[in-house]
């Protein structure tokens, strides 16, 4: 086999979902909503099933006329910049294929790219894979004053992102609202990193999956929209996670045309294209958010509130059982601190592995609750001191976080 | 941008569907049925859509579990050999897709991978693209007594093959039904390759894609099970062309679990997983398509019936207006020379073009009748001689073979 696939081959997600599914665990790991998406898109979706056979056969390569055309004008409006439908915007596999392919398509041997910590575990195999170093900066918690609460309290120091930089560093990975944190980037931070990506000729790629999640007044500002930045932004998106559809896999990458071009190439060696039906129900949505934008009755409007009221419903469950919860400001996750839980870990037969590791089987295996390890968003070399922490998603049904909760107040 | 993504910026697929769309053409280019899928599978995409949460969140990365299970237990009957779902099988976003992982799962650099001509032409990218060299065997007509008339008339030769490998060599990739010509690879051919495989220690990418699709009684046979085959054989699969829906981009590789291991590593870091509902119907189609094996009943036993008709009468048409088809055994296209039709393309800019591509281009921007040159599934060097073949589609509805054959007979 090529040498390209050594050491991707072991996986957390692949892993810890195996273990979950193995152990019937209530699952509170991969970053899924166990319900439906809305009504509407749901309604879209049978309606281009059931919509005749162009429905069911290829459409264009790099996205479907009606969906590239819905996207690009509704972000046109969000990033302040006319985005052209056939040449700015690529639609993918999900975000996951979009990342794939903007690092493919940008990242040449020996090429550096910096990923800031914690970090979506997939953006790492990425650039390797492509033949770049990765190079990370983490966030730090501020600790002065007391106990972190809130994901807001994680900072980028722009001194350590700026020593950081080299000649050959191609680009900089952002992630806002942040997985696995919840950090939700603040204008004057994206400002920082806009002005080190001009200042040093790096391109950006923004990975906003959670784009419309956003909690306690948190607001998702777009890095592209920032001047100069329009032209050397890849901002990835997903109506999986924009829709509450994951299993749809329907994303997106949007930048220059001098850009997507190269994701385009990429695309069309690797996938070609993507589902029909979905394309088109995916294009419904977003007209419809486009009338209705602003308004109470836009899901974009009501998807926060949807999903407070678990994150509420989390946040209390941990605190009740004396687990100090870090509030994220967006996104799907809660990290929580657990080096306190008294727990004999000495039956986890991997004692090199790191502790929330070896927690989160643990928890798994001996009460049936999936979560996942924290340190696992980390390059090895930064582990120490982040495996204290695990992830829950609270993305659930409230049955599931019932359950999750009734586990956690036996245990504890 | 990155040095992999020189070189595979052009697509004919990219160019010629646009240049079809742009002139509104009766569209016999690309591979795609015009129709819907059978009743049965459009019923479980459906149900499926309308299945409840599961069905819209993410499923197992590797293919979802009723998928390769029925995967599994339908080709384990058809090869001969125990298939195991989890291990020997992944779920692809269609065929392109298990391709494009297979060639970057094992081929590394400077790897020669054999690919016999005409071929799929996303070969050829992606074997460049994993770093290795494509190296190009032709089949070659038979002349002798006249015409060649069927694509059983075109042989790979085991000499010129042969003489092809080297200590470098990792793999011969074959295609049967083969797009473009349309033949069906004979036992004793694929025996021959095998026995080659076998002595010089290569792996073989098999699409088989169009294995349903065989006319006049060729019968499609799987080389992977053909004795040593099983353990070094990649089979590819395809959804899309097996239920006439090529829009849901659902496909698979199935090998031993050995070689699939490492085609898993490129999946889990590219798309991650396949769309669930999609996956779903499909399993349901599998499962049917077990209990009716072998019954006028089965969708698999039908199928060359429904295209049979369609490619006798794409057939007629072109023998009515001259052009004589070369008859293919399978797959969903007919090639035929063009030299010998009178037509003046010196209006056709790019003069340095081969003949066919022209000769494409005239009849979609003057005639509005879309087809594919078929010197675009040649390597560079290869393609003298073959261009003056082109390829129609003749998956489509009888009314637009019909505005097919008016523009023929106009034109004529
Ligand atoms: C690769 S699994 C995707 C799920 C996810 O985004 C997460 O759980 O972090
Ligand atoms: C890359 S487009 C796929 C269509 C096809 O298989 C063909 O037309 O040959």
């Amino acid at each position: 086999h090529a040498r390209r696939t050594d050491g991707v081959d072991k996986n957390i997600w692949v892993e810890f979902i195996q273990l979950a599914a193995d152990y019937k665990a209530v699952n509170l790991g991969q970053g899924f909503p166990d319900f439906s998406p809305p009504p509407f898109i749901q309604e879209a979706f049978c309606k281009a099933v059931s919509g005749g056979p162009p429905m069911h056969q290829y459409t264009r390569a790099f996205g479907h006329p009606p969906l590239v055309k819905s996207l690009a004008k509704f972000f046109s409006r969000i990033v302040g910049h006319e985005i052209d439908p056939l040449e700015d915007v690529l639609v993918t596999v999900g975000a996951y294929e979009a990342l794939f392919c903007a690092f493919q398509a940008l990242v040449d041997e020996d090429d550096e790219v910096i990923i800031i910590e914690p970090f979506f575990d997939c953006y790492q195999p990425m650039v390797t894979m492509a033949g770049g170093k990765a190079v990370y900066v983490p966030l730090r918690p501020k600790v002065e004053g007391g106990t972190v609460l809130s994901s807001g309290d994680w900072v980028l120091s722009a001194e350590e992102l700026t020593s950081k930089i080299t000649p050959r560093t191609k680009a900089i990975v952002i992630n806002t609202p942040n997985n696995p944190l919840g950090k939700v980037y603040k204008t004057e931070e994206l400002q920082m990193i806009a002005d080190l990506c001009i200042k040093h000729d790096m391109l950006c790629i923004s990975d906003e999956v959670y784009e419309w999640l956003t909690y306690d007044g948190a607001k998702h500002v777009k890095i592209a929209s920032l001047p100069g930045m329009w032209e050397r932004t890849i901002t990835v998106g997903s109506a999986g996670k924009t829709f509450s559809a994951t299993g749809w896999k329907v994303g997106w990458a949007i930048s220059s045309g001098q850009i997507i071009k190269h994701l385009k190439a990429m695309h069309q060696s690797s996938v070609f294209d993507c589902a029909t039906a979905a394309q088109e129900a995916v294009a419904h949505g977003f007209e419809r958010e486009y009338e209705l934008f602003g308004t109470p009755e836009s899901y974009f409007q009501q998807l926060p509130a949807l999903m407070h009221h678990r994150r509420k419903k989390l946040a209390s469950c941990l605190e009740s059982v004396g687990l100090q919860p870090i509030m994220p400001e967006g996104g799907y996750f809660m990290i929580t601190d657990v080096s306190s839980v008294k727990v004999d870990l000495s039956d986890q037969s991997a004692t090199d592995e790191p502790y929330d590791f070896r927690f989160v089987k643990w928890l798994i295996k001996e009460k049936g609750l999936a979560t996942i390890p924290v340190s696992a968003f980390y390059s090895p070399e930064h582990r120490k001191g982040f495996d204290k922490y695990i992830r829950f998603c609270f993305v659930k049904e409230d049955s599931t976080l019932d359950a999750a909760e009734d586990i956690l107040r036996k245990w504890s």
